[in-house]
């Protein structure tokens, strides 16, 4: 238990976050996991990301922060109330990334949240809220996306992962390495009664920021997510004694999708997105007509609606290229995530923090998911976005202002005591 | 040596190959590197191709043949001559296979080549020629296409050898399995002033033959086959946040090339066909926007002009389809076999067989890759297609009538005993 003065020793209004305990934090973390190439690579659950998270344990410690773990894994650093029977106001993100990514994405949330906390502390502010940093595991779907903060609002579709993309024994054995029991992750499910709100902090990863002249974007809504696994069957035959109309080559079928995918999204469906990231052909040599074509696909809107219709028009789409080719499709629906819309209470506190602070702030929404987007259906949740120079992300050339995650840290920091002052 | 009786006990004209012993012999190989599925799996130099490869050493044994092989681990069954200065026949073909191939595809060359010796042996034959059946290393370029009968015409581009697609390492320990040193590939070739010429049979692997109601193709060229890898370089970003317009999708440029090559080959370049085999994605995941999209492409037509032509216009569409995405292209010529000839003196002598047995023959094209490709520039060669039920080949479904497999044994046989006796 913290005990604080009554009185800060300055007015709240001034209160601004350590920009340089905070820069020593990213630059402690940049190092775990990172690449020749400047890229970072800290998979979830990989020895890298287990380092970044003891990583964090010890912060929370060396900060006086109660440690706090659950079922899922998530990491917690409680800076408690004087009232235990006081609410919780979550601050956080994720520590672990895709392979080759950037420094920014997640972890400026992380270390954001608790650089706030340690900055509430030091002032001896007393709150009437619980405050609270967690590291989410797993947010970028390296074995099951957004699995921390579905955990802990209960919508982990759990009977789905025993047998995730058929790396069941890889995906517990990293589990067993974080110390997660497959068989308890549900208990991670806390009870939003006993929650204030959520916050997060987060690279736009995107350029919008940057076209709008914005230092600071409040987002509205987080799009839906949908990813398919698209198979395409054709029939493997000699690359050169099968004429030109008796082939029935799964490769074409699937390049004409692709081809063919992109556009579709863009003309009938305004402000969707189609990623097709992964093809795998069978056999896989020269002489050989592919028999099978193995295609990764997502799609994103912001409207729960239109992102089904667009399933609905690519599905159609991957059967007409499979009939020209003479295909059988086998599609099978991997994974969803609904569109998510931010708390306006929540949204609107973020826009008196940025004023506070003689920041542009602007409303966006997010094409990338986050875990305030579950987190958004259970608690009143907040977003909030920094510029990305040149609007990269999950790449070595992801980067950001300093500036403007100082900036981003202090919004977080005045989100914070305004929400908590209204609080409970 | 063998000796022989002067006198055949039987007209020559009656010699039949034994057709019980043949099926004997293909039954037992079928065994080498059979799947469950009822392909067989036999790439050059693998373990069963190795064993393949003991098993016919027996049978050379076996039949009293002499045993050779050279440094390109070509294995023959020699008949000898009595006149120890004879030129030599040459008969086969090649007993490697795909993986999950059918089990006609150079096997049954050999082991009809193998009954032939074995039948003019029991005859008492006495030729003015050496007889010699041969089995070619890695016709189906497991590692290096046609290399054994390559590395027989001296025609191997040795110096390529040394980093062929980045596998050095276990293409030296295979060939090592095999006995074959690296260094002395260059020493199998042969002088051809010691050759009469080169006969192999196949199965056609196409569909020609059974639409024409031929017993028996005499194939008149080899399509020259080119092969490519093309490299399109994107740039990775977040699938959700790149937007439409800034993605530079390195898979949307592959698969736009994949869509228009077999059509440009198929409109531009009559009788030209284009196989795109394999395609690898990096990083590979549903979230991050491809960056570089990596495709194995080979082109075929029989006129060596032609090919060129069209190699040149799918550089030129490659390099389109990279521009159209931003990306850049980068491409590597890998391989290139000309197109071959055969011999018409040969062909000749082909048909008069077939007349002799009362099968019905026609001149074909063949657009796979076979040995009599090479030998075609090297010595007066050969070869004979039997009919492929449906086409089909490089896949289990592969299938001769074993009907036509003997018809074809016997033109083999009738075609050596008159090339031996026209011979020297």
């Amino acid at each position: 238990m913290v005990t604080a003065p009554q009185f800060p020793l300055m007015p709240v209004s001034q209160l601004r976050i350590n920009a340089d305990r905070l820069l020593a934090d990213f630059e402690a973390l940049a190092k775990i996991g990172a690449q020749p190439n400047g890229a970072v690579s800290r998979p979830a659950l990989s020895l890298e990301d287990l380092e970044a998270r003891a990583w964090f344990a010890d912060q929370i410690e060396e900060a006086h922060l109660r440690y706090r773990d659950d079922d899922a894994g998530n990491l917690s650093g409680v800076l408690p109330s004087a009232d235990a029977t006081a609410k919780s106001l979550l601050i956080g993100s994720h520590l672990d990334g895709v392979v080759n990514g950037g420094h920014y994405d997640g972890t400026i949330g992380v270390l954001a949240g608790l650089e706030v906390l340690r900055t509430v502390r030091e002032a001896g502010l007393s709150l009437p809220v619980h405050l609270e940093v967690v590291n989410f595991t797993d947010e970028e779907g390296t074995w099951f996306s957004l699995l921390g903060s579905r955990g802990m609002t209960g919508r982990l579709p759990v009977a789905k992962l025993g047998d995730k993309r058929g790396q069941d024994g890889a995906f517990r054995a990293a589990l067993t390495r974080a110390g997660i029991d497959i068989a308890r992750l549900k208990n991670a499910r806390r009870d939003p009664a006993g929650l204030l709100g959520f916050l997060e902090l987060h690279i736009e990863q995107g350029n919008v920021l940057n076209q709008l002249g914005a230092d600071i974007g409040i987002v509205r809504g987080v799009v839906g997510r949908t990813t398919y696994q698209l198979t395409f069957h054709g029939e493997r035959g000699h690359s050169g004694t099968t004429d030109f109309y008796s082939r029935k080559d799964a490769l074409q079928g699937a390049a004409m999708f692709i081809t063919r995918a992109h556009i579709l999204a863009h003309d009938r469906h305004d402000g969707s997105l189609v990623n097709c990231g992964k093809l795998d052909v069978h056999p896989g040599t020269f002489n050989v007509i592919p028999e099978r074509a193995q295609l990764l696909v997502e799609c994103r809107h912001a409207q729960e609606e239109t992102l089904l219709e667009l399933e609905g028009d690519l599905l159609a789409l991957a059967q007409d290229c499979a009939e020209m080719y003479q295909l059988r499709l086998e599609a099978q629906r991997l994974e969803h995530m609904d569109a998510g819309v931010m708390d306006a209470g929540v949204s609107e506190t973020i826009e008196q923090a940025c004023d506070q602070l003689n920041l542009l702030h602007k409303g966006v929404v997010s094409y990338a998911g986050h875990d305030a987007q579950p987190m958004s259906a259970f608690t009143p949740t907040g977003l909030i976005f920094i510029p990305s120079v040149g609007g990269m992300s999950h790449s070595p050339m992801e980067f950001s202002h300093w500036a403007d995650v100082v900036n981003g840290a202090n919004v977080l920091l005045h989100t914070t005591l305004a929400l908590a002052t209204q609080g409970r």
